[in-house]
């Protein structure tokens, strides 16, 4: 089975876990939307990040649906899987579950606790040492996890840990950490950095050096552009579609009822059958879901003006 | 003097500090400023808000800066100072203070300690004994506070105090916030709603029931047309000018640095005359200048296609 | 199987989960702990809560830590198992297999997000329908969760939930929150007050209206015997009794390397076979242990001049 | 005037605010206070600290405070002068005119926002360059900070900046912090370390290599023979009196409400004439009033046995 690399490149697509209304994991909708994120561009799949409702499910339903993922994408991409417990028994348990069915590495957020730089490193290497040769994406979230990672911790974790291959990069502000760790002599080996927020700074992180996105913009056809775009030079162009798709990106980037918004798109588009969340996550109020019906419609006429 | 009355609309722009390369107070720069942001179609200032620098001014230095203001305003709009303090025996000298100076009405954000219901309710209490007859802003910022202030709360301070006139909403996300705020017979009065967070959310605010904004980007004639187009009913108009100055006004929403940001543009606009931020604030990294004049550069080709 | 009800009452030690140097859980101290805790007047016991080092265990190994302590303790005194887990999935899971084999009850701390009185009321709504008819534990300890839980809040929660039978109280500062709870008319039904924090205000707790504690000092004689003598109304016997044990109990309260001095405690005292902690957690220093030793004989030798 | 030095040792009293019970400044309570501490074997006093109400003083206030203490200590022992505030202007204007009156230096915490190694270390090199020659004192207080200082970052910061000659440590628990300071090599000059915490560790502490206490328990005296018996190698003896108050200690410890009970204890010695606090502090209940009573009551019993 092909392993997450430090060559992480393109658009990681952070899938949502679908649910039937009665809160049952849909597993039709899984394969369909597996199937449309590799149409829209996706390079690759993570699976039960904080998007994916992880902590609503246990630790079987967990299995079922990175099986189910697992076996509908039949090794066409890499698929990361979010493992980030309270405890190392938990991440222990998940991490050699995951690997064993065929995942490509595995992600990890700090815990909330962790303040000084050396608690997050040593943090960090038992982590690694947990998990021995597994690769692992380090997610920078310090908004949802309350964690402020410094670059140069950031870049020691890197430096003494190989099976540290790809930051997933979610500071805000964050351009110029991208632009540390790209510095000649920071980094002992060239780590794959994608960058998540829902893509809304997607433009300059490319030009920062970034290797793609890793997050779940309910339209991740304008990310696989964006970086597409980038990769070719074509800056101006990139920079039109990117302002096309960021009002609606700027709506679904709301801490909490983004995950609703980013799900009723989804349904809406026909990709999941239903946009159900698992409780505690709350439905959108009818307000809301005509602001995005309507934030929609003007995407779409602006997509249709640029081409 | 004119006082802040629940009836405040339009937009508030929340004025940097301007200072010169040494770091004393740039004075001119006060005057042309007052006088830039009343020609973007301003219909009040707000001062000494976060985004002033507020806690870098000494109590002289304060005093100063609201006297050089209100001097340039001369009446024409109402101008709100913040009075956000540790403790409340900074807060009573400051209102007093700036009310005899001529201020309109103060804004009060609450300290970061505050986590219940009641806590939260009793803080604004003793804020609008203190203070007597001075109208004032309740500023709910939970990003940059630390302290979530559930509708009802807001609902609750506002019935109880004569006083809380105005509501600077920036929660994020907020809009629900505003409707039920608006809804029928949760108010005892109908309050001002003037929303913040860099103007980022003002058309679907407007949509919600807002007044106008309450913040501080750089292109204040943003949101000024925003608002009268918004209160014209010519929706599409109105989303047409923010969608022009949405990708600029998401990078000046950067937590942090987005003050620097901020400076950089009215200065590179021949607004204020240097950039300084006072310590601990940084200047902007000459990657970050270039992003920002390329973001301008792509927004004035936007809105020349829009005319 | 009996279940844990308002009544409850006396001391429920928070039990350790003991392990063998190499991290396997150590069966043979299970069974010790749990004679040793009832000798010294345990009235129930509590397990798997935050100083039982939940988090570092499995699903599997929590389950067979359970099913060894209920087997031990055959229904002597009622068992409340921790099920504070991120997500619901994770509570119900646990809370329907330790029911399932026995337990009397489970308690649940507030996940560290909520912040306003309605999101902390309808989390434990939301707990309670989902765990039916089994009777809980609030858990209310700021210091560790980092919510705060209005007096008001823990009425409401009581008064609107038949299933929340018991407060397992460490607010610091919490008296003036038992005696709330006790005043006339505040609650619909006599709930029991057990207390934490190590026991370090237990004669105050008692004299406010405490049932007695749940908490885990390595002496939880010493609790045994407070309750005993404020119920017998031997006030000055129960706080000299208390007094001598305070600079120990003083030591074992410091956060975080409380729970390695506790264990150390008890295999110094030939309880548990090793002071080990799983990982994250670091053993004593030297010095530390030393200060420990010197802590228990003066502490031996105060008992010895009470009697 | 005498600057702090180094070799500060022995027990710095944080001082009390004394009020009147209308809320003006009681300048003969100042006095009393300070004759008092002295004769309580005080070395030194810090007042405008966080138990001397500084945030609720008006700069002027604040002014008046200093002058009057500094009056009447008349230059017996040195004055630290607590001047943590929001922003640079502030310690800056405060620690020029504090210094002018006669002050021997000043304390500074470090404001909640800070994260990283980094960002302190920065914060205490913009401080040190702000205040020149000044010495100042690092207060390390995560329990009231929020701010979490990893024990190689106090040493960077001492080895880096000469003005930096003493560290008023609270962190909970500390202990280990104290050994590694006194460690061979770690530090480049011995700096004074005097420990906060309302004293419920000092005997500890100073067996770890403390120089004594910088805290404000209301009975100083047992701090001052704690400190001396130690030094002199009385242990037990220093144990015994502190085991005498470490009831009461503890319960003054309580965060909080800690300073009422604490100004209740000193107006009832009669040392300062009102226990008031200003608002949003709040007086004691009467049941809390009756348990400090009980308190005091047992402490001189137990103090009259150990004689």
């Amino acid at each position: 089975m092909t392993r997450l690399t430090t060559e992480a490149s393109g658009v990681f697509v952070i899938a949502v876990t679908p649910f039937h209304p009665d809160g049952r994991i849909d597993m039709e909708s899984c394969d369909r939307m597996v199937d449309f994120y590799l149409d829209a561009g996706a390079t690759g799949l993570t699976v039960l990040g904080m998007m994916g409702e992880a902590p609503k499910l246990t630790v079987e339903e967990s299995r079922d649906v990175v099986a189910r993922i697992l076996d509908r994408v039949k090794g066409r991409v890499p698929v990361v899987v979010g493992v980030s417990a309270p405890g190392f028994a938990q991440i222990d348990v998940m991490t050699k579950m995951v690997m064993d069915m065929g995942a490509a590495g595995v992600m990890v957020a700090p815990p909330g606790n962790l303040r000084t730089d050396d608690q997050i490193v040593n943090y960090y290497n038992q982590v690694a040492e947990l998990i021995g040769d597994v690769p692992f994406v380090l997610q920078d979230f310090p908004l949802a996890t309350g964690v402020q990672i410094a670059p140069k911790v950031i870049a020691k974790i890197v430096n003494d840990l190989p099976t540290c291959v790809c930051l997933k990069h979610e500071d805000w502000p964050g351009l110029e950490k991208i632009t540390y760790l790209r510095r000649d002599g920071v980094l002992n080996k060239r780590i794959s950095i994608l960058c998540g927020n829902g893509g809304v700074f997607l433009p300059e992180e490319m030009a920062r050096g970034a290797d793609g996105a890793m997050t779940g913009f309910a339209y991740p056809e304008m990310m696989a552009s964006v970086v597409e775009y980038y990769n070719k030079g074509e800056i101006e162009r990139g920079q039109d579609i990117f302002n096309a798709y960021l009002p609606l990106a700027r709506f679904e980037q709301q801490p909490g009822m983004g995950l609703a918004i980013r799900k009723y798109t989804l349904a809406k588009r026909g990709i999941i059958a239903h946009d159900t969340l698992r409780r505690p996550g709350a439905p959108l109020s009818a307000l809301c879901r005509d602001e995005v019906d309507a934030l929609i419609l003007r995407q779409e006429k602006r997509l249709m003006e640029l081409n």
